[in-house]
């Protein structure tokens, strides 16, 4: 066994990977791999390293774990994943009550999502509200949509009760990038692609944890087999129809830090 | 919990996935990672796999598990790393006496090697050995040495009853490198970078699975804290000092498919 003759810079680092050692080691035990297996494996990971994809490997088939593990007995809502599209500094919105920025013609149905903020001690208000999701055709602006940057992104506050309010479209479900080593993974484990329809939503309060969560909908297809695992009860919620938009709501509660 | 969806095109994929994220949640359950540190990690795997490291960092910080897990309980020589410096089609040498190929004035100490292969059945003749290891200044040729390409590199057969001699030199200890995410994440642990003196060995045998391992020497400073793990006290073996030359000997059985 290996051990440290120099001094130990980062504490954490040693103790996570000692653990990790640790559980490694029964992994390895139940799984024997041979060299043929771990040489495999070797090659796969220098290419989704040498692609740049290992934030969205990371994102999709490890994160929700590391999210569970620190929150599944905790009070306040829970998180689910930051994911790989969260872009900082979008449009600061006047009001609690916001029209989310997007094209003139933007397309998809529009949606109104009334919310609440809170915290586990009590009401609290002018919590600060960070929104981004996907258009139409399932595309992030700054990232893979033609559309303006920050379309479909903005943050704002909440007033002094808590609550807000959001005109923006409904989102729709979409694939994680395939053609590189993390779509070669998750097809040959026989994943299918997708995430259920999903807004990004980040709030942040003095005092309190930043929370970064998403909310989804009941009746979505792929609601029980999110590729990214990041759906929880608790924040999925009824889309209901009102003719010419859809309305949803959702009340989130925040952890005292 | 994900669901499979489409057909699995690889069942070891999806078995091995599976049960890393089992013990993946129980080494989380204990960590407790918040999304700082989650961050930073994937931040570093990042820098890990666009540096092209991550062949490096598995075959230090991983391999030797693997091995562990398979042969711990198996009769036959124990395997050991391949490592990161392993090059196929070095010069074949004639005959189970060989020199390795080096330099007119390969700095260093003189060796003398003598072996024996056989199987874990009885004796075998004829086992193709290849042999690579550092130089003096502890680097390898085809990659950080400026050496001739196959540089204290060889194969050759053992002889009808499975001896073998190699005169070379003797290899010396050397830190993995250091100066990239590998050497960040060895430094933050508090782990030094050296591997003790080892001499690369590889073996195959008609009906015989491949035997990958190292020979280590007794007496190395760094034989208790290789930062690979990569040591077994079966691998080990006495470096005798024959005054104008050293001399160490070592016998290896191979298993069975």
């Amino acid at each position: 066994m290996k051990m440290t003759e120099v001094a130990v810079k980062n504490t954490r680092v040693l103790e996570a990977y000692e653990g990790f050692v640790k559980h490694m080691k029964a992994f390895l035990d139940e799984q024997q791999f041979n060299h043929e297996e771990y040489t495999n494996f070797v090659k796969w990971a220098d290419r989704l390293g040498r692609s740049g994809e290992i934030p969205l490997f990371l994102d999709v088939f490890v994160e929700t774990y590391v999210l569970e593990a620190k929150y599944k007995n905790a009070p306040g809502t829970e998180p689910s994943l930051l994911g790989p599209y969260y872009e900082e500094n979008s449009p600061l919105l006047e009001g609690s009550k916001v029209v989310i920025p997007q094209r003139s013609d933007e397309p998809g149905d529009k949606l109104k999502f009334y919310g609440n903020v809170s915290s586990v001690n009590g009401p609290i208000g002018n919590t600060k509200v960070e929104w981004w999701q996907d258009d139409a055709d399932g595309l992030y602006s700054n990232y893979d949509s033609t559309a303006p940057d920050f379309n479909l992104r903005g943050q704002f506050y909440t007033d002094e009760n808590g609550d807000f309010e959001v005109e923006s479209i409904v989102p729709i479900p979409y694939q994680i990038p395939t053609s590189g080593p993390t779509g070669e993974f998750t097809f040959a484990a026989g994943y299918h692609a997708y995430r259920p329809a999903h807004i990004h939503i980040k709030f942040e309060h003095e005092g309190h944890e930043t929370l970064i969560t998403q909310v989804f909908f009941e009746g979505d297809k792929w609601l029980e087999t999110d590729v990214a695992g990041g759906v929880r009860s608790t924040l999925t919620t009824k889309l209901i129809d009102k003719g010419d938009h859809k309305e949803a709501s959702l009340n989130f509660v925040m952890r005292t830090e």
